[in-house]
């Protein structure tokens, strides 16, 4: 047997996604030992009876110690007080990456604490969410054909961004690369945006006398609309404050276009209204033939 | 063998929805002879050899010759003209439903035709689209556990309405009676207004300039948010303008539920709109284990 890619990994937040990740380094052989941390001992505990992780630390020193790769896997809110808590015991051939929804913000949490030691964290972003979270969510195959993006910084070497690449390589996902402010801005069309339209359009209905008849009436296209609504509350409201300034953005844009949706039901232009349904749908059918 | 519960079908518009009714029935040997009426030769052509309908007409007095059941299955724009082309054809026996997304204009447009005998049209909506569309994507079990709901009129027979109801019955739907008006309302809120929230996000994203790369970036949440937006723009386009009142008084609602939103990111209020967020997902949740 070759050693594995990583001796021994730190998992930070052993929840969907960090134990997914772990899941997935084992099932391939390519991980030696995992240490989990995270700040709810219940979600430990189910963590090591999962098989996810081999032990539970609460020490930093004594999680970090001969560690190859730490993965920062809480809601991005929490990013600051974990890397300075970690940051004194981190040894200086341990590689940190994260798997936060948002770049910039994460990116600019680690330069303050990270300081001269910046290039030993490498960004990264699985985009593999679900609505369920915790340990007993978490599944080996979470990130098989799913895109992984890294945002690499000037200062990573690139030993440290190979390693990186390697595991969610092992992980199965499609990975690219671009900045942390493009990865913000896109993530916020396909993802954030998404989010932020779904839990309104829930939360609105669930405020009215009569919801649970509407409710009832609601099919296939609510059911699979509103799936995300379902996400973690924390996470994403973590997420809305931490790429706030292109989220906005991207919702005046949104705003914009129902606005013209208006105009055109009201002022019963079908044909443009259809050639505007018209490309929703080419569009969306294209990218879904894209993905096979 | 006990004779079928409808010897004659007619089918108008022999699509998703009109084909899968008529598989249903077929599967469960409740049909005696479907006849096929549309403006599409190929898709009467499709349906035929797909064997979905056994007979194709163009001509409305051989096709309502006999007839137990007529479905008026095409897009919601098209029930004036098709309703005033078959009435004088029509034998006084039979029964007339319709699967139309809307109930308000549909009957409407009924009381205007059927004048004096609007007894013989029991309206209904099976809530089971789907973002394909034609005989090819018709499916025996399409109506499995499905809602249909059902907006009798105060003139209809009994009788009538059980016919249309035994049928959905058989279809394996779930009924539903209530209003049209109530109809309206209420799908506008579940169904309507998500349709056109999806609509608007792919076709605001679709375009930009760099439109693809967007695209590429988008994962899970993304495509079921979207699936929607891959429905039939005529058909959708015809929804929208028939139900234009109640959706845009829905759209309303959403867009200062969106402000609220807006307000609670750019004030930083992060305990309410964390409430927010999990009252979304607790109703979402609560409704999932509801469907069952």
């Amino acid at each position: 047997m070759s050693a594995p890619l990583i001796g021994r990994l730190v998992v930070v937040g052993v929840g969907l996604i960090g134990g997914s990740f772990a899941a997935a380094l084992r099932r391939a052989g390519q991980v030696g030992e995992v240490v989990g941390v995270g700040r709810s001992s219940d979600s430990k505990r189910e963590a090591l009876e999962l098989g996810l992780i081999d032990r539970a630390e609460s020490d930093w020193a004594a999680a970090l110690d001969g560690a190859d790769l730490v993965m920062l896997a809480m809601p991005v809110g929490q990013m600051d007080a974990v890397m300075a808590g970690m940051l004194p015991h981190l040894p200086a051939h341990t590689v940190v990456t994260d798997a936060g929804s948002t770049k910039g913000d994460v990116v600019a949490a680690a330069r303050k604490c990270f300081g001269a030691r910046i290039g030993q964290f490498v960004p990264g972003h699985p985009i593999a969410g679900a609505e369920k979270s915790g340990p007993s969510a978490a599944r080996a195959d979470l990130y098989e054909k799913r895109r992984v993006v890294l945002t690499p910084l000037a200062e990573n070497a690139s030993v440290a961004v190979d390693l990186v690449r390697q595991a969610w390589r092992v992980c199965g996902a499609l990975i690219s690369e671009t900045t942390p402010e493009h990865h913000d801005r896109w993530l916020a069309s396909v993802s954030h945006l998404p989010h932020l339209l779904s839990f309104a359009l829930v939360s609105e209905l669930a405020e009215r006398p009569n919801a649970e008849e509407i409710f009832n009436l609601a099919g296939g296209g609510f059911r699979d609309f509103t799936r995300i609504a379902a996400s973690h509350p924390e996470m994403w409201r973590d997420i809305f404050f931490a790429n706030r300034e292109a989220l906005l953005a991207e919702l005046s844009a949104y705003e914009a276009e129902l606005a013209y949706y208006r105009e055109l039901i009201e002022s019963g232009d079908a044909a443009d209204l259809e050639a505007r349904i018209g490309s929703a749908r080419a569009a969306r059918t294209a990218w879904a033939e894209r993905q096979g």
